[in-house]
């Protein structure tokens, strides 16, 4: 009954080896790596040389490899690897949650095209099988918003941020550690959290969004002020990839969000992921575990593997509902902060809470349209921390509704 | 692709009549209830009369029934009703963990004889997808540890005698919340969290083991003064049912445990659930969610239905791998509490760490065999609060090393 697996694995990276390491630890599944292929012929690697070839086309034109696992990092290269796998009718599987969240409508049909299977369960929150759950055990219940911590290198910043420790010293850690890259720009600007996102949008909701017309805000221009506001009013900051329903609309973004201990994510620090899902009927589910890291993401790619030896396909069953849509009608309500109180004044409030000014320090708190705040120069969003503050999501309608109650309320006074 | 269902439903109390709602409003479901059987013709209900049918033999006798959904209180007669089900060629969903904790191994030899599928995640941990997670999403890692509040009455019990709410009021609480039976007996004794242990030993070690070889030591003893000790060290009491592998022996227990903030279930409150996989490469994953409840429970069994239009079995692989063996021969460190001086010293200690005795109140802490535990009288655990302490197991040879090691530097000192 069980389809009998050879793989090429592209890439011997972090999760590469991680994964010949697991698969050869592991005796419950029972598939080969036949050909290992790597671009630098003259890297130094944890096992002999002999091992490796140099070329795809060891991978790609062998007839024999009919599952090909994809973990290098240059996420072109990647497409256009998949995409030869797929043509040349080999499953793939793959953690590049860039590849996936830029070029999946593509890959799909591809896949369709040659009747083969592309999974990539690494790609989101690490070893939390967040996918493997929207497919297959929520394909049934009404899921209204998902939300989750899906960037270890942050949220371990932001954790020491937490404590006191600096950005800098804290970003070093992280480098030192090996949560964070050498060049950390797609995880602090909120980039890599996007791209997760993007993917969750698609098994969440059935929606295909194009990761440029997501909005992410990253934690690069947090101040230790905003911190102090965070720890006065007994809050955390934390990194949120979130998309939730308002009627048919699905809103999604990526920004920090002060979040209070009632939250599911208040505990959620340091490397770890979280992800909450919250369905009509089951509730909020909250699922934690380790999201980077060589063993926890080889174990997820290790799990696709093993489903493929039972011909395992995502069915997108969210995507034939197809009632829902996306939108960027609605509004927020945000934190901005900045050493420049002038740059507090560019921004388009629809309505102002709370405004404070000190020597060296401003903020301001209100309601934004999301839309209109989306549309400012990115230039003026330099040197301004944005911070969602709980309870912080209005349709249009709601917010009238809200406006015309405290203006009636004035009236009576 | 996907089967037709006809479903008939059997019980229409808490998770029946949340499930009838859950699937009239889910849209993604396409199953009918054809039939619904309850006992009682006289119980007012939330659907009108006629919907109902007072023979079993309306759904079982009926051919164009081909899955029929169990949810009734009385695990003696769903035993019955299962069996007929499934020997009339019917798909079964049931909720029972009593059922399935009792008389899985012969169930599955007759799902087997009649080609039909028997699913049951609503009987573990509620809305969580416990059981599902481990069949196919860790169906290759090798999983080291389980360990879950799988209890709602209880957590939510242990939550309020944490913040110094005594048990009684607690309880009643409860009761009046409609987390707990109006006999609480099988929640607060542990055996509720005894049979979903049974069902977990299964699918994550692949070790059928009759309940009655489980020992469960519930929270009904627990007092004041124990729940003092564990708010003096920082500590908090949890109900968990846990499992684990020591070397190639598991071993397995319900429990009250002391654990401090850095457990997983620290923060799991109240009537919330969660379970903690640990893995060889996944490492640790906590998945949290609400574990009883007409919609949560109704959800898990709608997720079973939906399945069974895939015609998804539970393939339990890793009964196949088969060389993990139960094993009752460890040691676990403990804390004994009780009003009664003398009832402790009948408990038979390995070694004491500490001994500690007021005009009202006495304990003791240190290591004890477990079996030997076990097989202590039940008479005399009575008026004895029995709490597992942190770092808590160790084998047979890892005691004798610490107490090596504890002679010898005795010896040089």
């Amino acid at each position: 009954m069980s389809k009998k697996l050879t793989i090429g694995l592209i890439g011997f990276g972090c999760v590469g080896s991680g994964l010949y390491e697991v698969l050869n630890q592991s005796k419950l599944i029972d598939a080969r790596i036949k050909s290992i292929v790597v671009k630098d012929p003259n890297k130094k690697r944890s096992i002999p040389q002999e091992n490796f070839s140099f070329s795809r086309d060891v991978v790609l034109k062998d007839p024999e490899i009919n599952l090909v696992v994809e973990l290098i990092d240059d996420s072109e290269a990647a497409y256009e690897i998949v995409k030869s796998a797929i043509a040349a009718g080999k499953d793939v599987v793959t953690a590049n949650k860039k590849l996936i969240a830029e070029h999946l409508s593509e890959l799909l049909e591809l896949t369709k095209k040659y009747g083969v299977s592309l999974l990539y369960e690494g790609a989101v929150a690490g070893s939390i099988p967040i996918l493997r759950n929207l497919e297959e055990y929520y394909n049934n219940d009404s899921l209204s918003s998902i939300q989750g911590i899906v960037n270890g290198t942050t949220n371990y910043i932001l954790t020491k941020s937490n404590e006191g420790i600096d950005y800098a010293t804290a970003l070093k850690d992280a480098q030192e550690l090996g949560f964070a890259e050498a060049n950390p720009t797609l995880d602090v600007q909120g980039y890599d959290s996007k791209f997760k996102l993007a993917i969750l949008l698609k098994h969440t909701f059935g929606l295909e969004i194009d990761p440029k017309e997501l909005l992410n805000i990253g934690i690069q221009n947090i101040r230790p002020q905003d911190v102090k506001f965070a720890l006065e009013k007994g809050y955390r900051i934390k990194l949120l990839s979130r998309a939730e329903k308002i009627g048919n609309d699905v809103v999604g973004f990526v920004a920090p969000q002060f979040i209070d201990s009632t939250h599911f994510a208040y505990e959620v620090n340091n490397e770890f992921n979280a992800v909450i899902v919250e369905g009509l009927f089951s509730d909020k589910q909250l699922f934690i575990g380790k999201g980077a890291g060589s063993h926890p993401t080889a174990s997820a790619v290790l799990s696709d593997i093993s489903a493929l030896k039972f011909d395992y396909k995502y069915e997108y069953r969210k995507s034939e509902d197809g009632d829902a849509r996306f939108s960027q009608d609605f509004y927020l309500k945000v934190y901005a902060g900045s050493r420049y109180p002038e740059i507090l004044d560019e921004i388009p409030f629809f309505s102002v809470d709370e405004v404070y000014q000190s020597k060296d320090y401003a903020y301001q708190t209100g309601w934004i349209h999301f839309e209109e705040f989306q549309q400012l120069d990115p230039n003026r969003r330099e040197n301004l921390s944005l911070i969602v503050l709980p309870d912080n999501i209005l349709s249009r309608k709601e917010l009238e509704a809200v406006v015309t109650a405290a203006e009636e309320s004035l009236e009576y006074a």
